[in-house]
């Protein structure tokens, strides 16, 4: 590769290399008539400023560090996928990068991603995929790595700088479609990995339907996220005498779906979660997470650390919307 | 972040910025005792080398581009995402970062590749989902960006920077396994956009069936890539007097699966490709290709480029392998 350089460019136009290099970064110090005969002499070279030249210089990368999120067995695992995908997308508006590395665990990740941050290589970063007792923030605040997150810290210090989907106001939707459809007995169908997103939509069904304590826990069948699982709690809760169920996420509600069919309990209705494309084309109602939302907010978030380190944040929630869909004829007739 | 430097370190032990640079770059010039002095100064420190230094130093960022792939609706977008998800933990192994960006069209991709390679933002590149007519090779030979490419040329210049799996042998596979079953009239549900992979499983089907062109035409139904798609072309194959077909994916696989059943036609056997997450857990049989192989091979081949550009390369085509599955018991019943 024949690359201009400043030098070059330079010579070409018998001018100074600070002259090309203030109308690069000083315009206003230059002659505009010098101005824009560098800059016509620029465009037509294809010559550009090096990244590495200019992260020395001002220490900026124009890039994102990123944690691939875990690719998961269930039809579930998309809905990572689908904020990377989104903050791709919006990240390459505001001319930033996204810089991919795997890890093993959250120390793994933070040693990374400090490696990362100190070798200049990335600006700053975004976490995925919060859990209880997640250090990771508290880690990088102490590198002094900016950062903003997808998911909430669940327990200990609020930062402020995460943006997350209301999976209560999800749950609460749901539950309240159902009730709306004329069920009375609606089940929870969830996981029982301990997950904190898991917990949080159980508690918007249990308030939406106003349950006490043992309904709740009488009408809730935990198991594995996959389409097994969610059969075999939708059999639990048929013999309970539950005629509809909200489910975790859309692999369940899948499962669900096929053990009802199984008993041919046509009536019975269901809402599972993340809107995925194999319960589009099946027909079946989910909560839909706004992803690109969540990607242009937690954006926002880092470009202001980056703007301002001292800039104080407020954790955002977004609301989730409840898309509706009827089985296709092919699957109902 | 108070990062050490050269500098700082080489106060703190006393000897010149040229020693330590030393130590880490020809570690030979130093001195045995000194080299060791220095080294434990820059363990115990957590100084790294700036990547933005080093790049400008030897042009190398340690980083791949890569494009973002669009993130389709059905459920077969899933091969380039597992792709994309071994390439970064190969790309890990091996000392490389994925630098993921957008593009709308594949100019745009070539553009936004270049001036990554050249503000030293990437090393190379790798480039995915190849078509008729594919001009990105060519463009980034002349721009010399070494790159390699998950997905054969179709046409033109066989560059054989490529790797791709066998999707001919994968289709033969499949409709071997279907005539072992015992089926005689076996169908193609295949996708109408034209789509060179698709017309290559095609090939492999009619080819391990020895179909004439004529049967060949009669017993192919083409369509969108759909779990609806899927169901209207079994529709016409039952008509046709097909009892199993060959499916060009995971989704048609899905579709023709359902309105198998809505007909009650349990003997109907079906293959889809790609072994996605719901053929594993509905149980229905497909051909999974080795996106980890595939990833390890592309990343061979580029990082072989960057060692030695006069590298030449042959196309490598990797073999799926088709993986059986029975429905589970709560479908079947």
């Amino acid at each position: 590769m024949n690359q201009p350089t400043l030098a070059s460019l330079a010579a070409e136009l018998q001018v100074s290399r600070q002259t090309v290099s203030n109308v690069l970064n000083f315009p206003d110090r230059v002659r505009p008539e010098t101005r824009a005969r560098v800059m016509e002499a620029i465009e037509r070279s294809g010559y550009r400023p090096s990244a590495a030249a200019r992260a020395l210089r001002n220490q900026k990368s124009m890039a994102l560090g990123l944690r691939l999120s875990q690719h998961r067995n269930g039809i579930s695992g998309t809905i990572v996928d689908g904020f990377m995908h989104a903050l791709v997308k919006r990240a390459d508006q505001r001319g930033y990068r996204i810089v991919l590395f795997p890890a093993s665990t959250n120390d793994e990740e933070v040693d990374k991603l400090v490696g990362l941050r100190r070798s200049l290589a990335i600006d700053a970063c975004i976490l995925t995929d919060t859990w209880y007792g997640d250090s990771r923030p508290a880690d990088l605040q102490r590198e002094g790595v900016a950062f903003a997150s997808f998911g909430r810290p669940w327990d200990g210090d609020d930062h402020g700088r995460w943006v997350d989907v209301d999976g209560r106001f999800g749950a609460m939707e749901a539950a309240g479609y159902l009730r709306g459809l004329g069920h009375d007995r609606i089940g929870f169908i969830g996981w029982d990995d301990g997950s904190p997103v898991g917990r949080d939509r159980r508690e918007g069904w249990a308030e939406a339907l106003d349950l006490s304590d043992a309904d709740a826990d009488l009408l809730t069948v935990e198991g594995e996220d996959s389409v097994l699982g969610g059969a075999e709690a939708m059999a639990a809760l048929l013999e309970r005498g539950a005629d509809a169920a909200v489910c975790a996420s859309d692999s369940l509600s899948l499962g669900a779906f096929t053990e009802a069919r199984r008993h041919n309990r046509r009536g019975v209705s269901l809402v599972g979660f993340d809107d995925t494309p194999i319960s589009r084309t099946l027909g079946l109602t989910s909560v839909r997470q706004p992803v690109d939302e969540a990607a242009r907010v937690v954006l926002d978030m880092v470009l202001a650390q980056l703007a301002e380190p001292e800039t104080q944040f407020s954790g955002v929630l977004v609301q989730p919307d409840l898309v509706t869909h009827e089985p296709p004829d092919f699957l109902t007739d």
